[in-house]
């Protein structure tokens, strides 16, 4: 089969692989239908994720049909549609019976990472059960996607974490794939003002066309400024970070009202700053997650009862032949105006 | 009246002061029966608290008895004895209505900082209807003096942002006054282990004889290790900061399980290093809070049905004439082995 193959820092090449078969009586083999590219594959490519080895296969999200189970799988059989969580879960250890999936002690965020991942024809899904969740009849399979990683890691790391509530103020720090799907998710909640700060006017465009209250090009260095005066000088009840950069964390910092969340989305690979000595007195939280998909059937039905429609995140489609100019349109996103693109197996 | 007045950095004397009278119509004069120092009257002292003037009489907890009441308090008429709040609270305005009366807009922490204190015969507290509480008939004053701040930043600050549960796993980073008000509140819900962490194996040997279930001295730079053999690997449930500096923060980085909280309690004077190349996926939580006193009245109850026993913090008693060693005695803590002191006026 052909498969999105890491080769190293820096490299990358489209190869032929032999198909995946089950291994552990919890597998499944799914043939992928439609997978993309998420900002994580760039870190790996960039050599920043350590335990992805040169060899692995990427890819980490995807739909497809089921096409072989191990004989412990009783939710899945061969030729049903499934869309593939990024987040691969046993279901049984201390920390998935506390719904944080993400830290499963056989599982975690393993798929493109510590296992051959969806950028191919074929992948193998351990624990299946809990880790592959069945599509509606009739769903848009390529909405649906965006439920493997990105709406959910927008939703829980930030939306939850960020405690957005009625009539609250949030301020989402990057307007990227991550920080609309979190602009998306956070319209559930109703709040007063959704403040989108980015460095690119055309998302911030894009920001407002899907419901931003307000934009603000932070190019100028007074972000926090303009927050302060959209807030009567309080900043915002949640801050919500989705680049990962020590500046960006910074400004949240700087915009975060009295009783007020930070919450953390971006993949960052430095410390940062933590200014505690005017921090420690403002009752604030800051709040990390690697996402837990824990959300996933629940968003699943705001796509079907159209609450909200995660096919506005998707501006280019591939066939999976040309997943090479598919990743150089979403690496150069500034150029391309890349948000999601879609890779069609 | 004798008043203990900060006189800028390094200085402070015992001087008369004219008695306070009412101002508004929300105002009592309380005359002080008890008061202690806190180790924010030391940072005071140290110059490090930019609010606090030249001139300002110190201390922010005590008991006593109402001397007058301006034409606006209800709760309260001469005679009655009271506990005073740390914080003074409006009661109305929208962070008061949140229940964080730390950050009212016309209150907050200001005795013995924006308006002088406790460590006087007398002192004037404004919004005396909600920064008051009674001192219930039969009960130890010099007990409630544990409640004006210690205790609630304890429990507010350390336990209840730490989310501390029943079988669950507490490290308290520092065992100074504290660090035990959060020992001994923590126990309120029966964690499964409260590991306390410090440099000084009296204050230690204090610890474990108020509940502590293990103790690491930290001298040796080794205090991680100890705390994840006690922990099966996963550290801690919640690391509390109760010192307020960046090692012990970093410390609690180094402790906290997934899933867990860093409640800070310590006053910073600088900004700290934040390991978020290696915590953003540790899905955990860091909270900062100046405590509410919120809860004392449950803390009152606490006291009183003899759950908890805020005497054991209490070491020296002295005469408001004697403040000056009052002080030299907190001071010099690790020689003296000082908890609390109170002094009588």
């Amino acid at each position: 089969m052909k498969a999105l193959v890491y080769q190293g820092p820096g490299a990358k090449a489209l190869e032929d692989r032999p198909k995946p078969e089950i291994r552990d009586a919890g597998d499944a083999v799914v043939r992928i239908t439609r997978t993309t590219i998420c900002g994580t594959d760039l870190h790996i490519l960039k050599g920043d994720v350590a335990t992805c080895a040169p060899g692995r296969i990427l890819g980490h999200e995807g739909v497809g049909v089921v096409e072989a189970v191990g004989a412990g799988v009783s939710v899945f059989k061969p030729g049903d549609r499934v869309l593939i969580s990024c987040v691969t879960a046993c279901g049984r250890c201390d920390y998935c019976r506390r719904g944080m999936y993400s830290h499963c002690t056989t599982g975690g965020w393993i798929l493109g990472n510590e296992i051959d991942g969806t950028q191919a024809e074929y992948v193998r899904i351990p624990h299946a059960d809990t880790s592959l969740y069945p599509i509606p009849e009739g769903a848009d399979e390529e909405a649906l996607v965006m439920l493997s990683d990105i709406l959910p890691t927008g939703f829980e790391c930030g939306v939850l974490n960020g405690k957005v509530a009625p009539g609250g103020s949030v301020a989402i720090v990057g307007a990227g794939p991550i920080g609309l799907a979190t602009l998306l998710t956070a319209q559930f909640y109703s709040p007063a003002q959704i403040i989108m700060i980015d460095l690119d006017d055309n998302r911030l465009e894009v920001a407002r066309r899907f419901g931003a209250t307000h934009v603000v090009n932070s190019a100028d260095g007074k972000a926090a400024d303009a927050v302060k005066a959209l807030t009567e000088g309080r900043g915002v009840d949640a801050a919500i970070e989705a680049v990962g950069i020590p500046a960006t964390f910074l400004l949240c910092q700087d915009i975060v009202a009295p009783g007020g969340v930070i919450a953390n989305i971006g993949v960052h690979g430095s410390k940062v700053d933590l200014h505690l000595e005017r921090l420690w007195s403002h009752n604030i939280s800051i709040t990390t997650r690697l996402v837990d998909t824990a959300t996933t059937p629940m968003l699943l039905k705001t796509v079907q009862s159209k609450k909200i429609d995660p096919k506005l995140l998707i501006t280019h489609r591939f066939a999976l032949a040309d997943i090479l100019d598919a990743y150089d349109t979403f690496g150069r996103a500034a150029a391309t105006q890349a948000l999601k693109v879609i890779i069609e197996a």
